[in-house]
Parts: structure tokens; C-alpha cells; sequence
């Protein structure tokens, strides 16, 4: 049996992404990841499917599992910080693996009423602050 | 039996996106609408449920329901378009009606590679593309 070694044949994190991003929990299809950008609680879902660039790349079961997956860390957002909005996208202009990105938006804060791209600057958090929103965001999933 | 008058109790059209775009088909869910920016192939799909602001305000029989019908609406874009990716997001910082925006995107397009928003002021359709547009996508939806 021959193995292609190009392309990879199991779920691996793109490199950006695990750059980017802090690992939170695993989801029934996704793993759940904490954006570096403490200008926004910004939660980013990145399905462990292989290969999967855009949303149709998914069957119907995992695009339900996503939905199910977005709906969890949604509640999440809106249980642990109370935002005036939700924002869910799926953009994958840069980065080709899929991911979602699901972030707590205000009415003041730098972006609004702006979608979060392109704006300010992203301010990576401080390793007191990370650590403390972390457990925060996984001692919320536990109740 | 009274009435509350404040709260639509049967779904309509935000005003606002009944102004920025034109309908296409009705889908399972939602209502399939072109946005009015002949910058980017752009779909925006609307589901049928009164007062959802949130895909979060959706049962997970709407959610699933609304996922096959991004999924629909980026395949007609993929057939008709070709583009180099689909983003689908739901912002709703402006307007509160639940919406879903699909965007067929082109590494040439005036925004790439960021999102759309924000980036190049609209360009209205002309009629003649306007109507040419709305068939083209129109008929794909019947083959």
C-alpha cells in the first residue's frame, strides 16, 4: 500500500491557525480554540476533517455537527460575557484549512459596528490574562 | 384574543434588506436574495423565523435546516461562478434580522484577500445585468 505524502491523511491544525490560537476544548466534530486577540472574545471552530477547505467540503452530518459545534461555543460566548451580538464566519481567504470564527461583539468596542477584520490591531494577551480567561472559558463548559 | 402590535407575529423582510437585495427563490428555510453589489456574486439568505436575531435564536431543526441551505446557495454559486472561495458569515451588527451572507470570491475581486465589508463602496446592478443576473441564477436552480 502506497501513502501519498503530499497531502496529509489525517486532521493536522494549520500552522497559522495553531499560531493564532489557543487551544480550549474538543467538540463532538471541532476543535475549539481561543483567538490571541484580546480586543474581542473570539472563539475560532476548526473541524477535524481532513482536507476540508470550504463548508461543502463537509457531508450533511459533520455540516450539522458544525452547526451544533458554532451553537455550543455561542451559548458559551453568550453565557460567559454577555455580548450585545454574535458574528459567525467562515472567511478561509488566507488561511485554506476551514474554520469558523465565532466572536463576542459590543456596541463599544474598536471595530463595532464593523465586522473584526482589517480594523485595529490584534492585542495578544498578557500570560496572566491568558491563563485566566482559559479557565474561565473551560470551567464555563463544565457546568 | 389581542394582539401584541410592537412584534411581528408572521415573518417579514428587515426593510433594510429588502432594499439592499433581490429575491431569487425560497429555499427550505430561508429566502434566497442577490445583494445588490455587482462587486462579488453575493447571496444572502433569510430564514423564515419571527424575531431570530441570532442563529443561536433558531431550534436545532432550523440550524440544520439553515446549514442545507448555505449549503445549497454556495453550490449554485461554486456551478454558476467558479470562484476561488466561498465566505459565508452571519454579522447583523446594522441590521438585527437574522441573515446569512455567501459571497463567491476571487483573488482579483476589489477586496481580496480581506472580507468584503468596508473594503469598495456597492455597485448597484444595472437593469440589464440586474435582470440578466437574477435568470442566470434563477435557471441554475431548476437544472
Amino acid at each position: 500500500m502506497t501513502r501519498r505524502s503530499t497531502l496529509p491523511d489525517r486532521f493536522e491544525l494549520h500552522p497559522q491557525l495553531a499560531a493564532d490560537t489557543h487551544p480550549l476544548a474538543s467538540f463532538a466534530l471541532c476543535e475549539l480554540r481561543l483567538m490571541d486577540d484580546a480586543n474581542y472574545p473570539w472563539l475560532v471552530l476548526v473541524p477535524r476533517a481532513v482536507n476540508a477547505r470550504e463548508m461543502t467540503d463537509l457531508d450533511a452530518g459533520q455540516r450539522h455537527a458544525l452547526s451544533d459545534d458554532i451553537d455550543r461555543a455561542s451559548h458559551l460566548l453568550l453565557d460567559v460575557f454577555q455580548p450585545f451580538k454574535i458574528n459567525v464566519a467562515a472567511i478561509g481567504n488566507v488561511v485554506p484549512q476551514l474554520h469558523v470564527h465565532v466572536i463576542a461583539r459590543y456596541e463599544i468596542d474598536p471595530a463595532w459596528p464593523a465586522p473584526v477584520w482589517g480594523r485595529v490591531r490584534a492585542q495578544s494577551y498578557s500570560p496572566e490574562t491568558l491563563v485566566e480567561r482559559v479557565n474561565l472559558l473551560r470551567e464555563s463548559l463544565l457546568t
